[in-house]
């Protein structure tokens, strides 16, 4: 294994549209980069379906978790120029921590990770990738996964991976903004960055910059509802979903249907924790699979003879969404039926197959999480102070309340 | 008179670093842009002394005012396309009441507001200026002043002129934090206008604009307390107001001071409202007065006799600001008077000299007016909605509350 | 059919990154828009594989046409504005013209236009495209595909979709450097398309727009050798080209393989003009074609038992690209042989075999062509320059002769 | 005196609306930059009289040396990191040197440099306040100033901060480009700095980094014609250069004139090389001269019984600009006689008055220089190419003949 930052003659540098350029630190983290593990972020969308508003928003998790990286380089360097000691094997790690982060992350994340495998959440995919990857790669990987897991000695490194002001979420709010045109979700994250500091061993900010996270919290709010949450997105999400679980149904009553190998695995079994556990080929059949295995897919349900699943699918790719209603409230039980009904009525479906075609739910997001995990200030005597406290009026106890929204969605042309 | 949109063979293309190009409408437009009155704003910096903190922030008025005439034109062909009837002389209009609403800005205005006269406000000033362009240019300034006063029959003209929502306020809080670097205060005006209405003759923002505008509210807090009232330039403030207050001082009791001839009259009388109503020599002389007669003045009387001027004079040029303190609560009579205390032992000053070096005073920003002057938002319904009451929890309420600061400034060099 | 500009509900805002906001100018445009045509143009990438090198390229040519579309919207108001006359339906039609001038566009155009289909080039698909939606919505879109084979009266209307000058590049060149990362491919078009002119039904451009379109030119040809031509980028396409003709070898000898229905196709067929032209069954078919059959084959193909084929695609997809040596001058054939002796030694291949792995061939490109299409200035007294008459000194004229570069790749493996 | 680096209290960041944040590096430097003749610069704008046809190009020098030190620290780094060895002490130097490379300039330089003082190059003024800073701030001053006048031992610290790659060029197009609007001038300053390398001592480019320069190069030539050399901007220098020409002759024959008391010297006297080496008061009162001196004075001279001077100032202040004129041949004397023949016969002066106010003369740029000046580029065989050869075609080598254009200028109202 080469130590950190040893000369090297492999590519150092790629040109990234946020921050001009990313410099790759050094040669391990080049090779692991280049592992195919790594490589399947170059295939899964960053926001799954929002592109379906958002035409823009195509960028990839790849890119994402290398401008997380980028810019925990740049914090780790404020870190530093303020008298925190951070070894070369430190940094190294904390780099890996980060761009490993999201590995184990499938296809249409957001909308799926509970739908293709049951029983394991992609933390913990990333933690089995990362362990295969360790084998490899050897002692560098280990620290990273304790700093990931929050078992290292410095807790500041693991609040730069993974906490109310860390890499990721700085990274993905400016390239979801970005990307997506929402101009407004752009954050000062040379800013944010610039403040940080560590005390006792704790990641915190600079009195000074509490506008700047009040700011923070605004705009990740507002992407929420503006993007992630859109409610034309959580329409598509929730076709998506139920086009898969139709799959799943009728390839487990062994109807024929078009599928990639890898997602032929996932539909004609419930894969749980356990099939991870005891078979690597689940892990290998995961490690395959990316958007291309659920588009190829769903182009080619479209005309399939079961009418759920073809109309479901060709609804997606034509873009026909569900109509979707949006209420502080939760629907009737009543309303619920009758749309069902109409369905049923109009389109002739059997009420089984009308369960995958009208859907309601709750949306919820908490802008600020008080507690345990609060974001803290210094102030310039050396005190730190909750960042409710510091700010000037209710503001941010006002975004610390979950916003809570119901939709019901159904198809239109009945 | 020429009619709005008539052809012509006049530059019409302004470049301008935030909006790309901004076009001149029309004749008109252009030839009151190129009378002396605007093109003073030209030398007159938006943000005063705030480059002492900033030194990206030189723009002038002059391209402040252009832009909100480009915001406005962008305004009104939003409520257009919305059915919204606006006549070729109605939007003639509030295009020139944009560009002239900042007109009777003094330099340095935000300081010297009530220093350079008494008892006059800008607006006062610039009304007297249209009155004057009106005999020149005729029957379309004196509609815009209508606009400008809210007397003309369509109240959201005068809205998007002055209010919450208004261009001028678009502008300059992009321009400001543009210029300043400070890119945290950067707003989506694009999408805050392409959502302005008008409802019953007012305007108005659809609803899906709440997070926008909350958005827009919290960046403009920040703006107030990271730049306008930014607390070095506000030192810088205070001791550029004393010195003008020192050599008004000084020039009343015959002393002989350098400055130019227009600054010399504001000097050597207390001019008030009814100066301007006497005689017109005031006004043309406040039409001559811009940063350069301030600046050259402040060079020369950094070697002036009187040293309370000298001292004043030479910190404000070689940037020794006076040490200023913020707190919640006001400073006690006792730690002011021992400041003026030292101030005088240590540098030899009088009682009534020390009064020119150590400030003390309370600063106040409300980020948002509830009452009258509410932001209304449309819903789906057609309803009008506050904002307070549209916005999920209590963030607005929250930022309606003004924020206080009290300040003492003194010299340091005691 | 709607008259232009009528009233309607559909949604007519779209957020780009470049140009903010989009709007979609009548419900005709918005319906074309939607058709499965173009919605296929969401899931293909503008710049195939570059984002190999240049990871944030991942736009479509969806989000492409709709630029291209904006700026043609952009283009029309200046023309109009210097007094040109352009009908509603005219401008309807030139819209129309280059929302779908890049429908025929299959998958990695670039590299697979002449093996997915022989003897048939995307323009001729295109074509074939617009007669079918020219069934479906009418009138319009004949007089867009007569501007946009140059056939309707106005001919600057055809050079708006396509010259050097046309709409197309223009934003193709700025959207590829703005996601590629490479700014300074970035023009300005805003300026360029201010300084459009109409001289005699030709396109022109005002004379003082030379140094711009000097400055175009020479974006053009950087864009071209750091991005387009690329040599990994150029080492990586041969490498597709030559999977796929693997793939379609394998496929004509009844070899299973795994691809979609509507690439199985094309792979066991050698699919011509003859066959769209005899059977309807190859445009729709081809109308399924996207990036998804494609990568979603190679993914597959990288396990197959045909080590040429399975090479080929695990180096692609694990991003073992084949080293690629540019040179001035061809390779010799000796040169070549040697290679092709060394693979075929080291790796146990067949001379035919091999003939799918060592690639050599030119590169050309010419940043600007002379002649009759010839970007043409109008100076002050109305008299047409050709550029680089009009140019100082004889950059442009150096513009115009072709750059060549040779090129030979192969594994390195061996 | 601090050794580079040593820790401090002192505010180490400016926000710059280009680059984000500028760190300060360190005491030493920021004492240097709070030195008054340093925040002379923060008077002096960047372009001189380019704002009255690019409103928005308000910056300072202050700002631009700011900028270029920023480089100067990226490029530092990057040279670095290839195995280039630059003490702490170099670093310091090198950025010192490009912090005072512009200290000698005067108010509108670009205008009046030769018309202020005779017979003194601002390089020479420059020179002399860094003696003068050198006995204050001791050694460090002085290598900067070895690096400054190409003394010290490495040249390429010399080259990044005078060369036709400098830190000093590459800022000024950028800021020019930015605050101008004119965004066609943007050049990739990241990567052409990334691409810098030294060879045997001397400052080169990657080979890779060609189609870069060459767009540095039109991007330079473009900001010359469009922006530093437009043809208004040049009017307004000369009808400034006249202004205070006459002014220089009205204060030689003992007219009385208003003038700040530094300015006063330089018009009393024709002040050349021998008053600044003989009396310190004159590199004094040069230290006190800044636009305000320059505005101040034209402002009040707009009402000047002379009538040359006060019709040069006050169409200037109202921006009633001269007609001008430009070919590419010179304007024959005839010409030139008629147009004084005119102007004496419609507005009555005298043959000697024109002189004053009917200008011609010769505009010359060069975007390249060969020679021994000539860039140079690293090949991968580490073999030296000069980038005319190197370039594919004639492009550089036709950016190096000069381009010449006269013009001719004279007032309209006649």
């Amino acid at each position: 294994m080469l130590p950190p930052n040893a000369p090297s003659n492999k590519k150092k540098i790629i040109n990234d549209p946020l921050y001009g350029f990313i410099s790759i630190p050094d040669d391990l983290i080049f090779d692991v980069m280049n592992h195919p593990y790594l490589q399947r972020l170059r295939r899964i969308m960053q926001l799954g379906l929002s592109n379906l508003v958002y035409p823009g928003a195509q960028h990839t998790r790849y890119t994402h978790v290398l401008g997380a990286m980028h810019l925990m380089t740049l914090a780790i360097g404020v870190l530093r120029r303020k008298g925190q000691e951070i070894s070369a094997e430190e940094e190294r790690a904390a780099r890996l921590a980060i761009l490993l982060h999201d590995i184990g992350h499938g296809p249409f994340s957001h909308a799926l990770e509970y739908d293709i495998v049951h029983g394991i959440s992609h933390e913990e995919i990333s933690g089995m990738f990362i362990d295969r990857l360790t084998k490899i790669f050897g002692e560098d990987l280990r620290r990273a996964q304790l700093i990931f897991s929050n078992q290292y000695s410095k807790p500041f490194l693991h609040q730069l991976v993974s906490s109310q002001l860390d890499m990721d979420r700085m990274d993905y709010l400016n390239r979801d903004s970005f990307y997506s045109g929402v101009s407004e979700g752009i954050i000062g994250t040379d800013r944010l960055i610039e403040m940080l500091s560590v005390h006792e061993g704790q990641l915190v900010l600079e009195e000074k910059a509490i506008y700047s996270v009040e700011k923070f919290i605004v705009a990740r709010r507002l992407m929420y509802w503006q993007v992630y949450l859109h409610k034309t997105v959580v329409a598509a999400e929730y076709m998506l979903i139920h086009a898969l679980r139709r799959a799943k149904y009728l390839a487990q009553q062994r109807t024929r249907l078009f599928a990639s190998p890898a997602l032929e695995l996932f539909l004609a079994n419930d894969v749980t924790k356990e099939h991870f556990l005891n078979d690597p080929k689940y892990l290998d059949a995961f490690a395959q699979l990316d958007d291309h295995d659920i588009w190829g897919a769903i182009k080619v349900w479209q005309y399939h003879e079961d009418q759920v699943l073809s109309l479901l699918c060709s609804s997606i790719i034509h873009r026909n969404l569900f109509k979707i209603e949006i209420a502080t409230h939760p629907f009737s039980p009543d309303r619920i039926a009758l749309e069902k009904e109409f369905v049923k009525a109009q389109m002739g479906f059997s009420s089984a197959d009308v369960d995958f075609m009208v859907y309601h739910d709750l949306l919820v997001n908490k802008a600020y999480t008080q507690g345990k995990q609060s974001i803290m200030l210094l102030n310039k005597y050396g005190e730190l102070v909750d960042l409710p406290r510091a700010s000037d009026n209710l503001n941010i106890s006002a975004l610390a309340k979950p916003v809570e929204k119901y939709f019901l969605a159904y198809p239109t042309y009945h």
